[in-house]
Order: structure tokens, then C-alpha cells, then sequence
């Protein structure tokens, strides 16, 4: 951590500032300028508190040299994580296609996609029970019911479930569900991260609508700081001024995570860009840069889904895209 | 609602969409062109799943031209709403000013703040108890000590409190709370919104960090479809590439929303801007386009602040500001 | 277009409104609701000016059904156009990778780098004459001696060159240059745009860094509607907050552009990630979802670039992407 | 600068950069921690190409301490800037109020609403002869006609005129124009500001849609390092993801500028909100928080206006909106 001190700070409250650092166990180097001194700080930075610094008055500008993630951060665990989803491995080179609709709407529907989904090759199921909605007036999801139904869906395939959360007060219902997922906009929930972070569940965690990589990594944190480190992070396309897409879809985030941090990365391409057109070219493109697993919406019918149909392929359309997808694994 | 069908839809798929409009109770009208079918639709069209029917094969865009928020709209409300927050009135031409620290820190801290910001003329205590912080290695906050200090000051000093609520579980917490804050990270938290929903209290709701308008208005909208209209809503910055600044403070967003709503607008310029020197001059802007309540970080001593200390004041910088914010509410 | 009046619109300010509609060669279809009258228009509205549309007191909103862009609209021209850029065919299938130093520094550099690049498989050389830089005090390019050392490597090796133009009165010198590319910072430079559309030069278009699809369609409209339409589309990451990537490789814009227009679409791997460790990943990706051409930086010694080093690949380094990317188009 | 260098740096490695920043005549600083040596530079670095030292294999980032800009920056000229513009002065206290329509349309209408701006307190004329458009086939200006049309309109009413220059070979019609303004879409074309840097007239250089304060501040100084030092800066409102004003305005640019430059700034809410009803509030607030100017669209008839009469004000609103920002003038 490097500190820029103003002109105008005099030598006393220097040393009082040197002083206080040394007291948090960090070494100082000290370097003086025309323009003003600055100070490294060298030892683990980590729980210094960088918005505090800024509000000293001696002081002009703070930077981070080392990243403030600490267990997901690859410096300090260079090996791949590899994380167990009811059986199905991601991370560490294993690569898994999560398919299904966004929302559950009826037994029939959820048995018949994800029959559907894993005879195209799909490993996992994913699937809505509780469904975070702009509107309050729009179709919130079956809720308790979904999850039964996701479950029996497991029982017919035996495709390991993924499904999202939005309320602690719910974990006791996701107790046999594999995968726990955390939406775009519970990515800062931190109650409900530090939540998740006491179970031993894989937890998928969404890049929020406007979250940077270090946000989402320090999200991750959270929930490995409580214990848990089966975290896996997605993204799922961040918010510009770019309207043909529904978001725009920052693939370049899968190498850049893989060199930050060794936690698997998936990437959602449906939600991405909120196109069916798109899904094919950008599952390939993802599965191209090193994503270890997509999400991908699919849907019996599409025209009828309750809620994002415009991004939901049939399984005639998913299982064209699994054979484009498994080309690229195959060149990988 | 305008739904622009393909070239491509068949007069039986356009008869069929056209009924089931109309089973939902609205009037259809349809108007063919060289390159398109435009069907315009009449009636209350909120409930109409706008993502569903651009999934539709035979639909080329959909727009609405009514906004789907309904309680929160100065259409069908055309007064402005006045919420009394502990006898402190908000809206309908009253002003008022929250003041006090990011974080309360202490006993002395929290009274000698509140009783500084009251005698520079503020009219309720502001003080994080509970913080959302991007770091779990970051101060959390006092938490429920904290409150228990806030309503102590409130004892002291007769300044009505608003704080901010982290976890619905914490509801009953704030029994004794005059407005609870649901910050930039929770305003799409729809769970937390519905509970608060379900409370009677004045509830201060910030907007998210990349949150349209509209959406901010559909979260109003989520409180106030569980029965508690009593929403003041808050512009506090929101994310851009600028990078002087932490925020970029849309003060566009307080006139604008006065004419989309009849809900009260506060502006936070402490966390919009991060900068305690431009506290003073974005203060009078914000006075100056509308803004119905300020809300302003106060320090008694902004450098050893825990939090966010960059932008506090301190009272005697407040008290200045003060001054400044009612010469412009005297030209109002 | 659809416009849509308000409420308060009276019969007579309506019927003037459709009379000059009519008057303009459209045809008029009007539809009342409870709320608001929805006129839609058909015809060829291209010329219409939706913002004096938007200005007219009885109007609420103006949307635009069908694209403002034509000749470069697919619609109207189904097949892909192919670009024959000095010998080298670029669009309709046809894969190129333009490769080369983000400046050209001495003859020796140029020289050898093309040498290297067209050992590695490159069909074009890439390299900056004129260089467009945010700080007057950094390097300028070499200007009028950079043109002629590219034509001088263009001899020795047979590889035709894309080099960047900035300002008409230079369209001279550019006379013996393959493609002429326009930077993203000139995307709305429309003297520019003009001037170059009355060349028959094939024309790089970068996009803007904060430019929407459709404005780089409409910029690639200025060209074309001067009668040039060798116009090869380019994106180049998009501006956000995120900061550990330079911008944001907006991916999507690849298939979605190929959607909108028949013009080829390049992508740049290097200026959209700013990191040299991302340029295989991303390369493969772009290759993956459909990218007609690729703009790859490379150096003979990255170390030393007057400008962008850290995004420049050793020749090395470009041999082992360009297998990667032989790859992917194997499987396309 | 400072430049922190990877673990993975020899010693002699580290020695020759050393060396090298000591050739180019700066003091160096070096301070070694467990994961990294730091380097310090002191002296003049505004010459050091940030990018070719990020580029470098031992290096991990590079981070300025001191501002690029040097003939822009308060630091080295600390009192306020005033630019006489035709008679008018601009900056250091002074106040000016630029209006007029969007487009010069005819002798009429610019004669009739310079009449009418100047009765209603404005101090200068503005419209547009040369107009950017994003579309080919929207109105382009009435060009040199336009120029003559708005010195008719000088002549008769005494204002200065301020009208938008689009390639530098038209300026020799500027040659009686009062203040040349470079639109949003040229912040960055180098060319057209080294051009006006030659010139001796004010310029009004607009943020660029994306454009950080960084960079605003980096192209005046494109112009002032050619001779010119009279530029004034304007926020005209950056693009975000916000769709019901056009742009955002960001005021807070206006203090913040204020800190980091003696240029005046102006503020033009016309563009920065695209809505005639947010004029009013928004020109209160750009004069509330300091701006040195307002430019406000002012058409005597906006219902006709051929382009953007949305956000164009009569000229008795105008008159409303003077004696409001008269009145905010009067309390600072």
C-alpha cells in the first residue's frame, strides 16, 4: 500500500502517521519528493482501511499494491479449485454445461427440460424457484414448490440442481439442492452471503449488474471468510449504454478471474445478452476463453416461458450448441 | 403497450396473440405496415410480462408507453406526498436535514455529533449502526449497540434517527427507529423490501450503484405494494468511469423524479461525491433543483473516522454549509 | 416510428400533425387509448428527425420501429460484402488477421516485425503512422516517414497495410495504403467520415468508446452514403469502470453487428484488453463467435514500445495465437 | 510516479530502469517489500509514457501522483483564468449566459430570438451553422450561411457569438466569430485542437460523451501547449445507462474542475438532460455549485425547431429561468 502525503504535512504529524502504521505491525519506507513524500507500507495490508486513510488531512491519494482478496486469491493457493456439485466437477479443467429454464412452472415442464437437457448433454440442471423481479407485479416463481419439483427432476435424470436464493431465512429449504445460487443483485447482500458462508454448499455467485472483478471477488470473500470456500463466480454481462443487448457481455472477465483468483468461473451467456440468436456463437466464444462451465436457459417452448423467454433456446436449439461447444473443448 | 410483430407472423399466429390480449382485458388495436404489424394495446397493462412476449418467435420489439409502476406514480397521485418522520415533515415543500457520522463509533462520538449537527440547524441524526462494507475485513459497524446509542442521542438531543437496515431479521431492531435506510446494495434485496413493506415506518431508499429511475421506482414500488407507502427515495451517485470523484452525483434524477412521482427526494451528496470539499457547493446545487431533504456525513473528528471519513465534515464546516443550503431555500 | 401523443393533444393539433405527416409521403395509422393516441407512420421514415418529432408539445414519446441506418442495413442487403484489401479478402467467410506494432518506430522495427508476423500467418500488416494520444506530450508517431516505412515493408514482404488516418487534408499520403483505419476517438468525426467517403479506399471503422451499435452503424452510414462502401466495422472494447482490463471486449457486438449489417466485423483483442496475457484467450474467442478479421498488436520487443507495450505480443508469442486461432476456425 | 515491479525482477534488471529514469533526469526512490520493490520517481514525469513502462516484463502497475496536465493545472496557476470573449468575461467571478437556438435556420429566427435572449439578460448568442449529427441524413447546418446569418444577428444586437467548428479547414470563416466551440464528438480529434491551438480565440471545448475530467483536461492542454491558452471547459452531461434524461449531468464536475483547473467551466443542462421542463431546476443547480456559465437552447418557436426542439425553451421561459439563476447569482 502506497501513500502520497500533501505538501503541507508537517514532520510532526508524519511521524504520528509512521507511528500508527508501525503500531499495525507494517514496515514503513519513507520517500520524499519535490512535491510531496510518499509512503510505502510493506507487510499484510489487508485490514487496513483504505477509505480512512483517504479522510486524513495530510493525506492526498492512497493506492492498493496487493490485492485486498486474501483465500480467493490465487498469489496465496496457485492450484485450481475444483469444487464438487452433487458429483459433477468443476474447476481445475473439468467443464459442465448447467441447462434449464429460468423459471420452474409446472412438474411436467421441469421433468420434460431436464430429460431433454441431459440427452443433449448437459450435466447439471438449473432451474428457478425463487425469482428476483423488477416488478413486483411479475410472475415471482413457484417457490417452496419449485424446489420440490427441481428435486424430483433430480430424481428422474439425476442431474445435480442448481437454483437461487434470495432470502437466508430459506436455507433450510435448499437443503438437498447442490448448487446455491446468488443473483446479480444479492451480490453485495452481505447478510446473506455471510449466511451462506457458515454451510458447506458450492455457492454460485453473480457478478452484479455493475460490479467490477475486485467487488465480486470480495463478495466471494465473504463467504470464504465464514468458512465455506466452495465458491465457483459467474458472469452474467454488466450494465452499459449499449441497448441491441441486455447486457453487455464481458468475456474477457473469464482469463483475467482465472489469473486473479482460483476459483472456477462460469459464464451465462443467456442472460448475458438476453438474445436466443446470441447463445450459440457466445457459448463458444466463452468455452473458447477458458470458462469451466456455462449456464445456459433452455425451455420446451420458449413462446410460453413465464419469464425471459427471449433467451431461451428449445432443446433442439441447446443441442446444437452442445455439439458447437464440445467442438472448442475439443481444441482446448 | 406497442408490440411490433415479424413480417414473418401468420394471420393465424397474429388472431391468436390478439386474443389472448384481449382474455386479458385489453382493447387491441392493429395497424399494418410495408415492413411490419404494429398492435398497440389499451387498458391496465402492468401485469403484462414485457420479457415474456419479446420472446414470442413472432415479435420484433415490444416498448411500453405507460411506466409500469402504479402506487409510486404522480400520474394516478398527483399530490405530493408529505411522510412525517418522527414530527419531522418530508415533502410537500418541507425541507429537511439528516446529519451525523457514517458510523456510530461511541457514546461521546454519537452525542457530541448529534448535538453539533443540531445546534448548526439539522433536523434528524443520521448514523450507520449496521454497515455494508465491500470488505468483510472492514469495520462492520456497532451494530445493535449502535442503535441503542442512536436512541440514546435521540434521547439527548430530540433529533429524530434514520439508520440503515442490513437483514429483515433485524426488523424489530428498529422499533424505536424514525426512518430505516435500506442502502445502494440492498435496493434490489426484494425480500428486504417486502418486509419492510409489511412495517409502518418511513423507509429512506437509496439508489442502487448502476440503478435506473424506473427501477428505483419499482423498488418503491415493491415496498409500497405490501401496504407501507411511506417511501422517501434518495439519489446518492451512481457508477461511472470517472474516477475523481467516487460517484457521479445525477442531480438530474431529483427533478426528474419529482415529476415521475409524488414521493419525496433526498440527496446524498457525501457518498456521491466522496470528497468533503465539494460538500458545500454540491449541497446548494442540490437544495437548489429541488431536493426535498439533504443528508450530509458529519464528523466530529473526520480524520480518525472508521469510515468513509474522506467525506465527512466536520460541525464546523457543517454549520457553514448550513448557512449556504438556507440561502438558497430562501430563493425558493 | 410509432409516436405516441399526450393526453391533452386537441383534435385539430392531431390532424395538423397527420396532415404533414402525409405531406412527408407516409402513411398514418392512428389508434386512441384511455391514456394516449398512438400514431404509427409507415413508409420510409430514414429521414425523419425524431428528436423535432420529440420536441412538439403534444407528442410524449417518438420510437423508431425500423433501423435509422440503410445502406448499411442488412435488410436491404442480405449477403455478406466482401472487402478486397490490396489482394487479401476480408467478410462472406473469408478470415484475416492484421497484425503489427501499435507504432511504427524505425525501419528496423517495421521491417522485422512484418517479417515475423508473415512468417506466423498474419495476411496484413498493422502499424501507427499518425497516433491519436490523450496527452500532447507523449509520441506523436512518425507521421509522413511512418507511411513510407510501412510501404517499404509492404514491398519486402507482399503484406498489405492498415495504417490509422486523422485528419483529411493526410488522405493524400495514404494514396499506396490498403485499408485507411479510422480510431475510436474519430468515430464521430463526420469531416472525416465524409471525406473519406468519397474515396474508394476500404475504410477500418473502430468503435467509439462509448459508442452504441447503432451510432458506429450510422458513422459507417456517413461513409457509405458518399458513395464509398468498403467499410470493415471494428470493435475495440467498450469504456466502463472496470479497471483491471483497459476496456471492455464487448463479444456480442460480433454476432449481433453480423445480424444488423452485411459489413465484415473485426475485433482487436488488444486495445479492448490492454493485457498481453489475454490476447490468446480472447483471440480464440473472438475467432469463436464469428469475427470476420482480427487486429492483433505485436513487437519485436515489447519492452521497448514507444506506445501500448503492455498489450503487444513478441513475434513468439503471436506464432502460438495464431495456431490457437487456426484452431478454432478448423472447427467453425 | 511511482511504478511497482514484480517479485520476479533481478537485481540487474532493476538497475538498468533505474538508470534509465536517471537519464531522463529524475530522482529515484526505491523502497523493497516482501512481494514487491516500489519505485519512486521525483521530478518532472509528464513526459514519461505511462503505457511503455506498464508494458515492461518487470513491471506490475504504474500509477501517476501528480496530474498529467501542466499548463491546465491550478497547482502551477493558481489565480482563476478570465477570458474576454468579444467584450464578455468569462471566469474569475464572472458570469455569463450563452443562449440561442440549437441550429440557425433562417435570418429570421436567429434575429428574432437574439432579440429576445438578449432583452431576457442573456449575454451571448449561440447557435449551431455546422451541426454534428449522428445520422447522414439528419439536418447538417446551414454552414457558412449560418456563420453569416449569426453575424447579422451580432450586428444588430451587440452579442458576442459562440457557434461549433467541425474540421479545421473552416476556420478562416471563424475568422469574426467570438468563441469557437469544439463539440462533444472532437474532445478528442488532436488534430482539430492542435489546429485551434494556433488560433487566438477562445475556445469552448465540450466533455466528450465518455470523457473523464482527466481527459477533458488533457485536450485543453492540446490547445494551450500550441499557444492558445483561452479554453473554456463545458459539462454538457456524460453517457450512462439512464434513459430518461439523455445524458447525465455531472455537476459535480464543476467544483472538481474548479480545484483542479483556473479554466472557467460553463454548464450547458440543455444537452446534459435533453428535457425543456428540467432547464429551470438544472440551470439553478450548474449556478448554485459555481459555474462560471450556462449555455441554454432558447428558440422562439421549439415546436419547429429542426433539431432538438426538446430541450429548447421559448423565450419567455427563458426570461423565467434568468431570474431564477439571477436570484441563485445573488446569494453566492
Amino acid at each position: 500500500m502506497i501513500a502520497v502525503l500533501k505538501n503541507t504535512a508537517t514532520k510532526e504529524q508524519i511521524d504520528n502517521l509512521v507511528g500508527w502504521f508501525e503500531d499495525q505491525g507494517l514496515k514503513v519506507n519513507e520517500s520524499k519528493g519535490d512535491y510531496c513524500t510518499v509512503i510505502g507500507l510493506i507487510g499484510d495490508t489487508t485490514k487496513i482501511d483504505i477509505e480512512m486513510l483517504q479522510g486524513l488531512d495530510i493525506i492526498d491519494s492512497v493506492t492498493r499494491v496487493s490485492e485486498p482478496f486474501k483465500k480467493a486469491n490465487r498469489k496465496f493457493h496457485p492450484e485450481d479449485t475444483v469444487i464438487d456439485c452433487g458429483g459433477v466437477l468443476i474447476g481445475g479443467g473439468n467443464f459442465a454445461v448447467m441447462a434449464g429454464p429460468c423459471s420452474v412452472e409446472s412438474r411436467e415442464q421441469i421433468i420434460e427440460t431436464a430429460k431433454a437437457v441431459k440427452d443433449a448433454g448437459a450435466t447439471m440442471l438449473r432451474g428457478g424457484a425463487f425469482k428476483p423481479r423488477t416488478s413486483p407485479y411479475d410472475f415471482q416463481g413457484l417457490k417452496e414448490k419449485g424446489i420440490e419439483l427441481l428435486l424430483e427432476a433430480k430424481a428422474v435424470t439425476g442431474l445435480p440442481i442448481v437454483t437461487e436464493i434470495m432470502n437466508e431465512e430459506h436455507i433450510p429449504l435448499f437443503a438437498d439442492i447442490d448448487v446455491i445460487q446468488v443473483g446479480a443483485r444479492n451480490m453485495q447482500n452481505f447478510e446473506l452471503l455471510k449466511a451462506l458462508g457458515k454451510t458447506n454448499k458450492p455457492i454460485l455467485l453473480k457478478r452484479g449488474l455493475s460490479a467490477t472483478m475486485k467487488e465480486l471477488l470480495m463478495s466471494a470473500e465473504y463467504i470464504m471468510s465464514e468458512g465455506n470456500e466452495n465458491v465457483i463466480l459467474c458472469e452474467r454481462g454488466i450494465r452499459t449504454y449499449e441497448t441491441y443487448t441486455r447486457n453487455t457481455f464481458d468475456l474477457s472477465a473469464i482469463p483475467m478471474l482465472h489469473e486473479l483468483t482460483h476459483l472456477p468461473v462460469v459464464a451465462d451467456p443467456s442472460h448475458a445478452t438476453g438474445r436466443r440468436s446470441l447463445i450459440r456463437p457466445m457459448s463458444m466464444a466463452a468455452t473458447a476463453c477458458g470458462a469451466d462451465a456455462l449456464e445456459i436457459e433452455v425451455h420446451p417452448n420458449p413462446s410460453k416461458a413465464f419469464s425471459d423467454g427471449a433467451q431461451s433456446l428449445t432443446p433442439d436449439m441447446f443441442k446444437e450448441v452442445m455439439e458447437q461447444i464440445n467442438k472448442v473443448r475439443g481444441i482446448l
